[in-house]
């Protein structure tokens, strides 16, 4: 049960619908980090944040951001529904993800541990596979605004579909469609 | 040293001038959540704000909104300065702030915590003290938020002053001016 009273919908849709006030500079937000400009292709910003949030134990944010991830790679020759799969199930230390992708998964996890926790080390490590400043930036606000979404989401106890078909509906939508809010 | 180049400007400073593509929606999220509608008044609100960061160790977080919220308090006869330096000391158990203040900043801790740590029965305290919907939601949203602040900062080891009288001059600014973005 949620711990405030939300309309019969899941997840941050719920909020969304109760609390507009709040809703559109979170819409914003995630429009900005997850579909505005980044080196960071769009599928592997959905991949961070929902591993981000599988480490969180949040399942409705973990299944949303990794099917949207999922149906942002078909077509991609070297990402698909396997490498997301790999990424939730063995986060940082996922095989076959590339030293990168693997490198900036761990400067997400640490980022979640904490500002602190950001070492030089994790952060040139990240370096030597490849990620210049936007890169490390982009990563590491992504991973700290998920960790903000996750809280937001199970600190209000909303509801949490389980049919796992319901986060494939979500993510085939979020990928054709991003998050901006149609303006008012 | 910072992990990433960054201007010569304190904390978040630093990052919204280097990253204005995401400085916009944050800096949008800052004032909805600290100046918009709500039933918490701005200074309790920067308040729960520099408690938070104060637990995670976020010095520039904790300084610049601990000093906001001092200079919203001026003239107030339930809260001032000693209200902030008890909160920011002995957070949640601060004496003397109020049965509902100290039981939103319980709430708050716990979202920090973690979504799942957020229980019934913290939450049932905060609606003992008077505390309804909207008062719980935005201490949640709140706490999520500047947990999402302190680890942007400090996981990019932006630069953070020493010297207090910067936040008292940010938190004067602040106080008066909020959050908001002048229109490009």
């Amino acid at each position: 049960m949620s711990h405030i009273d939300l309309p019969d919908a899941p997840g941050f849709f719920g909020l969304m619908q109760r609390f507009p006030k709040t809703a559109q500079p979170l819409t914003q937000l995630a429009e900005s980090l997850l579909r505005g400009s980044s080196p960071l292709s769009p599928g592997e910003r959905e991949l961070i944040a929902a591993h981000v949030s599988a480490q969180n134990g949040c399942q409705f944010c973990e299944g949303t951001h990794g099917a949207t991830a999922r149906h942002l790679f078909a077509g991609n020759p070297n990402r698909d529904s396997e490498t997301v799969a790999r990424v939730l199930e063995e986060g940082p230390n996922a095989t076959d993800v590339g030293d990168k992708l693997a490198a900036l998964l761990r400067l997400a996890t640490e980022t979640e541990a904490g500002g602190e926790a950001v070492t030089d080390e994790i952060v040139e490590e990240a370096r030597a596979a490849g990620a210049g400043d936007e890169t490390i930036h982009d990563t590491v606000l992504i991973a700290a605004a998920f960790g903000m979404f996750n809280r937001y989401i199970d600190g209000l106890g909303a509801p949490v579909p389980s049919d796992l078909e319901v986060y494939d509906e979500h993510g085939a939508f979020l990928a054709e469609n991003g998050y901006q809010q149609p303006s008012a």
